[in-house]
């Protein structure tokens, strides 16, 4: 069993103003998917893109919308995002505080250090 | 994409004082994983057991111990545990309040409705 606590898991910069920590990875074991954390800064927006692999993602602090083509969808604390292989996505802080939120993906992802293979 | 807010999902009996909610499952199209999110009330405990797969899990609310055979390592919102598969588990609501967490499952877990065989 690995714990950790966030606070103690060194971020790296994905975008200017999107920080990412890769609390569970393959590294540790994790044989299918692998957990993600990231602080978005207001008005900052994660790429935007489609890829083969599936998010599962959980917001933990702040507000912002989740976009699907042209359909923007209001997020908050305790929303919960499921975006299907190959739709296009992105995440906007649209608050006044950090947006944070948990992100999963499956090993066969072929974007991140959370990937065997990738 | 799904998107909902964590009120809106029913809730189940796990066990006396532990609710889950199924948050992402398979029935949503999630190809390899999926996200469930349980209340654990004060002085409960989750099923101790062991099995063939992995949780990955977060805590959001309140705090405990992650018992593994005779450790018991303190957790609290933030903390981040990977349970390797068949590694005996379980996790205990030490605090005065609902410890709350994000648990995940790959979908070949042969336990859960998320499972799409199981």
């Amino acid at each position: 069993m690995k714990i950790a606590n966030l606070r103690d898991v060194a971020p790296t910069q994905e975008l200017p103003g999107v920080l990412k920590r890769e609390v569970i990875t393959a590294s540790d074991g994790a044989p299918n998917f692998c957990m993600r954390v990231f602080d978005i800064d207001p008005g900052v927006s994660t790429h935007s893109h489609s890829h083969s692999w599936e998010h599962e993602v959980f917001i933990l602090t702040g507000r912002g919308v989740a976009v699907s083509g042209e359909k923007k969808t209001p997020i908050k604390k305790d929303s919960v995002i499921f975006v299907p292989p190959d739709e296009h996505h992105y995440f906007t802080n649209t608050g006044k505080t950090t947006m944070r939120f948990i992100c999963l993906i499956p090993n066969s992802a072929k974007y991140s250090s959370c990937s065997i293979g990738g």
